[in-house]
């Protein structure tokens, strides 16, 4: 059986920004951390909702009608479909949760497309 | 489409120990905020794992071979089928992940089994 997980202590074990890791599964759910810093990639994912936890700073999920403006313990929900694209001005770090198949980019693909791998 | 949730906010706003409060959906899964203090009960999802992250306070997770300590920032995920009961000598905030058809007492049943109710 897998421990607990500490997830400031997990994000601290890497730099690297918008490249995500696993630290649980639930069911089919991966439960990731990620750092970010920048501008993503505009992009929605047509097969499921998206959970964003800001941990640390502060993060704007842009939305093609409104800006979602997230500071540490704020959650948004991403509605499948939705178009979207995280911008943090500051390093930001980030708690993830979504079917274990999400693509990071969804439908965008590119260069920002990156393999999950476990922290 | 919903807003975002601010976690504490919504803790803040109730006080009933065992009780927990959905802030979002997650596809088909429910993410709900509870308080809780003192010992639950003992039970086990067999058809689900379930999610654990301490908010604010510490948790003890009893599992039948041994505890797992948890402080804030901390998850751990219960694995589908083992018995668990929760523990809290002090108040504690946390966020959970589950399945929306779970039943917060899992086989055990009996009075502290709750409708969720939105926060």
């Amino acid at each position: 059986m897998w421990d607990k997980v500490d997830l400031l202590e997990k994000l601290a074990g890497f730099d690297e920004h918008f490249k995500p890791r696993i630290v649980a599964m639930l069911n089919d759910y991966k439960v990731l951390v990620v750092k970010v810093e920048g501008e993503f990639v505009w992009h929605k994912h047509d097969e499921t909702d998206d959970l964003f936890l800001v941990l640390k700073g502060h993060l704007t999920i842009q939305l093609r009608d409104r800006n979602v403006e997230l500071d540490e313990g704020e959650l948004f929900v991403v509605p499948r479909g939705v178009e979207h694209c995280p911008r943090a001005d500051r390093e930001a770090w980030l708690l993830v949760v979504e079917p274990e198949q999400t693509v990071n980019t969804g439908d965008a693909g590119g260069p920002l497309t990156t393999e999950d791998q476990w922290a």
